[in-house]
């Protein structure tokens, strides 16, 4: 890169899972090194990454540290507390912004957000008080899904309510904190799009892929999802839509159902996504590529593939079968280095490629 | 992996330039963690491994202590010491063995062997004794190369020789030490093959590649060469052959003119080479992961290829530009992370593609 331009040599990553592994490797595959800020001992992203803090979120020496250390600071998961964005912040942009994260920590915040864009979703009611649940159960009936307002993940915290007189006790079961209750919406399929946006505003979203989800997690995605050209085009606008109205810079996932009705926004994640995992094997620049580069403020990659894929997670002891994966000449196998295959728990993935683009 | 099957944990590297970091990354992709042994400080393979140890081909406590870490060792470079060889292999494999460092380190034992396996090579004669060099010029006449016996690369260790009188001060500009004076072979191309020979004794090659070349370095590689079938299989033929003979573990690159007298080898590298680069946005398995693969034990990609490319590298200052590549969505670039660009250096290249294969 010109000694003039360069705006970035060091990336701090906020987390130390397997995205923050894949996106230290795409860094360096752009000539940056990382630092890994991980509470957690011996992080997978650790494995490849330059420097590695671990320290809590809430240690403020460490945060600081870290922050004067690197010329950006990105994150891996969502739920990056924002008192440690406000120690940080004076010393280091942090990127995609606090807009991205307030939008997307509460499900109660990202919903109203999404309405005020005009954007469909699920119908949905917060869950606060006492009586909200019983309120919220008259309104949407059931079958409808509590979810806790925050910390959720891979089907954790939810409790999906068959019968209304069973409200009550979900949101005991949940620990009676802040939650919403979200109607079911009768949809196609469910599809992402993987949309990228620079610093410079310019938006680039990758072919959407269809999901699988088994007990909760993500199982896998097909790409291009079998949708229509408009219902492509849809997907990609609201998409475009959430990016620009957030200022966002960065890579986020974008979990849409397709309806009879058109297009309804599931969930936003500001991040890498499990369903852009597919782009390893399928395009030039990948996810993990496309995100260091926005943040970098590099130009972003064209989005577009070569390949169709069909990714699949290694859930747990599913890891164990992977050698059998690595005979096979269509497939790229990518494991995580986690030494524990505990059930429910990502170990890996695997992309097929089935054809050409 | 099925924690029965699995021989490797971590990946031990010998040298920590580009093609250590490259390799570290790929292991990333498999689970393994790396642990680079390089001399010099801050190599940039470091930036991507889990450890590091600093020390020199000498120490034999930090080749010791080394070699215990890890449950595999390979190098990045052909010149690794057999002396340090002798220090780890009590502890630990070394892979490729033995057989395919001292087959490589020295050009007169290189040529040899290939001639041993009937290989035509260009016409060469060793230059030790104070008369070698006046009765090799007789014998091979001009223009031809001088060239030490060890330690040469990127074109470095050689003098091209256009008169006879000349050729005793050129082995004088080269030191005296033990040299080879080469024929000059018409060729009509110089292709490369990657080759890659796994625990079980398959071997797997990649499409030829052509090479072209700027002041003695790599500068270009086009894939698939411009060769007949019947030259890309003899190509392919020569290249088994030499991995066969030698027992050989790893990835190899095996340098080749084209002539119309058939394939004659120019000279095998035994570790992934540059002219291999192109096969990180050509194929599902790139050279680095088929390299680790073949270490740990594991099997080989099939070595086909989804797309044509042409490898280019950035040699010194030429890195500067990198960024304006980055905005061509059919390139894929590659930086290596290191400081400073002194003219000569490899600095990273980029990918580019150039259709469907």
């Amino acid at each position: 890169m010109d000694k003039q331009s360069v705006r970035v040599r060091t990336v701090g990553i906020l987390g130390g899972g397997q995205l923050g592994r894949m996106l230290s490797v795409a860094a360096s595959r752009l000539g940056l090194k990382t630092h890994i800020f991980e509470p957690a001992k011996d992080p997978v992203a650790a494995h490849v990454a330059h420097l590695v803090t671990t320290a809590d979120y809430t240690d403020e020496g460490a945060l600081t540290r870290f922050a004067k250390s690197v010329d950006v600071v990105t994150f891996e998961f969502e739920n990056v507390p924002v008192a440690a964005v406000n120690i940080i912040e004076p010393h280091c942009r942090v990127l995609p912004g606090r807009n991205a994260l307030s939008s997307s920590q509460d499900r109660l915040v990202e919903k109203d957000f999404l309405s005020s864009l005009g954007l469909k979703t699920a119908p949905y009611a917060n869950v606060e008080r006492s009586n909200d649940i019983e309120n919220a159960v008259v309104r949407l009936g059931v079958p409808s899904i509590l979810k806790t307002r925050r910390l959720g993940y891979d089907g954790k915290g939810q409790v999906r309510l068959t019968h209304s007189q069973c409200a009550a006790g979900a949101w005991d079961e949940l620990g009676r904190v802040p939650c919403i209750l979200e109607g079911m919406v009768r949809f196609e399929r469910e599809i992402s799009v993987i949309a990228a946006r620079s610093l410079t505003g310019e938006v680039v979203c990758y072919t959407p892929g269809e999901n699988v989800h088994r007990h909760g997690i993500l199982h896998t995605t097909t790409v291009p999802a079998a949708v229509t050209p408009a219902e492509r085009d849809e997907a990609i606008a609201v998409a475009t839509r959430i990016l620009q109205a957030l200022d966002y810079v960065g890579v986020m996932g974008v979990e849409l159902f397709v309806t009879a009705e058109g297009i309804v926004v599931n969930e936003i994640a500001p991040r890498v996504h499990n369903s852009g995992h597919w782009t390893q094997n399928g395009c030039v620049i990948d996810q993990f590529e496309q995100h260091i580069r926005a943040v970098a403020g590099y130009p972003l990659g064209d989005g577009a593939r070569h390949s169709n894929v069909v990714m699949t997670n290694f859930i747990g002891a599913e890891v164990f079968d992977a050698e059998s994966f690595l005979r096979d000449p269509q497939i790229g196998v990518h494991l995580y280095g986690k030494p524990d295959a505990t059930p429910g728990r990502k170990m890996g993935h695997y992309n097929r490629i089935t054809g050409r683009a």
